[in-house]
């Protein structure tokens, strides 16, 4: 007899249970928040309450949330954000006066001049319209209209919104979206709530994980057997893996995409993280652009970007915007549709947005300061991706790649194969034990390399460079005799 | 020869275009922000540029924007949003010890002590708790744990995610959702996104839009013939209709729930805005407990709020939460890693929603200001409701149900049959015609009723009562006059 019948209530059992729930909901796995993340809190309580452990703190090194790593905001703009909030204190003295002058602008074009009232689905217009001028200049005065800009949620929300205008058809005719592996895992745990097929293409480790259009094309070729694909995803700087992509191979790429007619979908959040010498960032807007009418008026593509990355790292306002190009008039009032059933991305996202894409120029007063902070945030992180390429290629074991941009490493690790048959007795893919273990003992918080994909037999983890400098060392030390004393233990 | 073909461009036609996109995308309609809402955008733009019109400014009274309609913010909630944002503030003399207190409490509970850090998934534990010690508050000390809310981008976000969780099978077996008619547009949205079967039941108009279970089992048996329904959603007080439930109704629903084997959905985020007297907001969850452990230890329930309605009215913050009761601990498992895809809500909407559900105690130094700018808004409403059911009961062809809460009226409208024809001619709804020509008349945007459902052969539109009081008047006035002359006219 259940407990509910020996209680007196009569049961069917629950309306919603793992059985009867949404089965794309059971597929989708995001391991930058995934298991080790949540063991990793539960320590931080353990360490609170008083249990004694090998170590004083959790290092956080799984997600890239910069000012969690104890980076400080950008002065100017959380004062034009503290100006939007409370408009009594443009009464102030205390506050320049471009700050003032950019915070009285985005309240004149909110309803009501508050940031408290939702703005248009699209986003706020003068704000798509100064992202519009911040593009152009970007590509070097390649046109871009503010039409084309739907401000988002953060880039995640955009990916996912134009992930969903794409895919249909059942069966053999379902959407197929190519995507690079490794990869952030956004894009499959999207693909598996749309019930998409996801089509990925290897990126070359041994090339500092370039993209190899053979590869493309390879992929492609296989996945047509089983699906239709319509979509290829990029992301450069690359994530995980760091890599900043060459204007020749994103032409290559364009010209892959116009060939096998794929929507382009270019993930461009960290295209002011740049640090590798004789490495630059080239939009694939401009690319596109450059390569002549017979492209630019017919690839179909969008491009995303977003307030959490770069030098100002506002993770918690979930900003950014997306820009579509060449996108059917009637879709893009369908996508203007789908975003206002949500009404609104968050107004202060959009307004830290603007501030971003137009931010202190020299003959305003806040310029110095801005540019003392953003410079020194970039710089800072360009020697940390020097300091962790360096370090990790030192121990034997494990071999890292450049960090050209973004703000992770993705080395690959050599595990004993008694490691491994380890990790399988527990019931663990290898390199999650590995990252468990890590974690317990040195309170280090990494994602193991299966959580973005990697070649089969090969292991990784992704760690964010974004500690501090001497922490860094820190934790690239720890990593090192870890690393050593791990692979002691199964030889 | 097509123009592509002319111009020397190869061309297959575009990836994506109406005919290749998601075919659900295409079946999502949100009338609170369609056509007549770009009409509305499209004559503002007119009268700026000098376009003569019988109006001067274009009143958009077809969302529940209240901070866009002259609402002024709280002044304590955008204190303390402003030291949130630029700490140095705190620092300063110019704002009260309990905001101070309160931002250092935020902050305090932020990754490196910033808003600008990703929070948890579920959202800033602090903040969870002090949503459960809220709600226990409100529901008389029946217990509510932090485990159990999930901070959300606004109410719909949570809506979304939970119909998303809930949504499975194919054909006959496919899930069903019942939801009311009236309703308001984004359930139909999201089910047509998901895929999901709307089951829809009538609202009784003429008793105050009451809500009756042998509707209910109408409606439930119905469906049962063609899906498998399983959600019962419900909106307490009503969109776009105003009704508040009395207790006994809820109790009603809560055993049909139950026998019927359903999950409840109580949208409630109208909560505090009740006007009526003899109403009063009574929650599902207090309803439930009270019911005893029969229906308390089973009943499936999800319970939405949100930081856009109610005294504060801060739609742009994209602030909200849901509780979930009787959630099976695998499906809550599921639930917090889908949320964890979007990695966190925005952490200034967290930090609002905290404010709202912690305000400022008799003791504090900010609470006769708080409460004199709650209380005037809402009296203030209480107020507009009144006058909006007596006008409209004053004109011919115009009934209007008692606005017991929400912040909207959906009053009837009768059309003389030549004015259905002329609207069948001009390939427009009854009711959108009869809206259209009032916005290109008076400059008043109004929802048709048609956006929000409504039964065969009646003909409604939805208004908020936010303008203010001598605004509202005004509107009132023209809306009485044009009724008046459009009657006339098609007589």
């Amino acid at each position: 007899m259940s407990q509910q019948a020996v209680n007196g209530v009569s049961h069917r059992g629950k309306v919603l249970t793992l059985d009867s729930m949404n089965p794309n909901v059971k597929r989708v796995e995001y391991a930058v928040r995934g298991p080790i993340v949540q063991r990793a809190v539960q320590i931080e309580k353990e360490l609170k309450e008083g249990v004694k452990k090998p170590f004083t703190e959790v290092i956080k090194a799984n997600i890239g949330d910069a000012h969690a790593m104890g980076q400080k905001p950008i002065t100017f703009l959380r004062q034009v954000l503290a100006l939007c909030s409370y408009p009594e204190l443009l009464e102030d003295n205390m506050f320049p006066e471009d700050a003032k002058k950019r915070a009285r602008r985005i309240l004149e074009s909110c309803g009501g001049h508050s940031i408290g009232a939702y703005s248009a689905s699209q986003g706020i217009e003068c704000i798509r319209q100064d992202v519009a001028r911040y593009i152009e200049r970007r590509d070097g005065g390649i046109p871009s209209s503010p039409d084309n800009i739907y401000l988002s949620t953060g880039a995640s929300d955009a990916i996912v919104t134009m992930l969903k205008l794409l895919v249909c058809g059942e069966g053999r005719s379902r959407t197929g979206v190519m995507i690079s592996i490794p990869q952030y895992p956004l894009y499959s745990a999207a693909l598996a709530d749309l019930g998409a097929v996801q089509i990925s293409y290897y990126l070359d480790e041994d090339k500092c994980w370039s993209l190899d259009v053979a590869e493309l094309r390879r992929a492609l070729n296989a996945a047509r057997q089983h699906c239709n694909p319509r979509v290829l995803c990029i992301i450069n700087p690359g994530n995980p893996t760091g890599q900043v992509q060459s204007r020749q191979c994103i032409e290559d790429v364009i010209r892959f995409a116009k060939e096998e007619h794929l929507f382009l979908m270019a993930d461009e959040v960290y295209q002011d993280n740049v640090y590798a010498e004789g490495c630059k960032f080239h939009s694939f807007k401009k690319v596109l652009f450059e390569m002549g009418p017979e492209y630019s008026s017919t690839v179909e593509m969008a491009s995303f970007h977003s307030t959490s990355k770069c030098y100002m790292g506002e993770c918690g306002f979930r900003g950014g915007y997306m820009e579509v190009i060449n996108m059917d008039p009637e879709v893009k009032a369908q996508l203007t549709k789908l975003v206002s059933v949500r009404l609104c991305p968050p107004v202060p996202g959009q307004a830290l947005l603007d501030l971003v894409v137009n931010p202190p120029q020299p003959d305003e007063p806040s310029y110095t300061t801005f540019m003392k902070e953003r410079t020194a945030v970039l710089a800072a992180l360009a020697e940390k991706a020097r300091l962790t390429e360096e370090t990790f290629n030192t121990v034997p074991g494990i071999t890292c790649n450049p960090v050209q941009g973004a703000m992770y490493t993705f080395p690959r690790i050599t595990l004993p194969q008694k490691a491994i048959d380890k990790a399988k007795e527990e019931g663990q893919v290898p390199d999650m034990y590995y990252c468990m273990r890590l974690l317990e003992e040195e309170g280090i918080c990494l994602v193991p390399g299966s959580g973005f994909g990697q070649r089969e037999g090969t292991f990784h983890f992704r760690m964010t460079i974004l500690p501090p400098t001497e922490k860094l060392k820190v934790v690239l030390q720890k990593i090192r005799e870890f690393h050593l004393r791990f692979t002691q233990e199964f030889s």
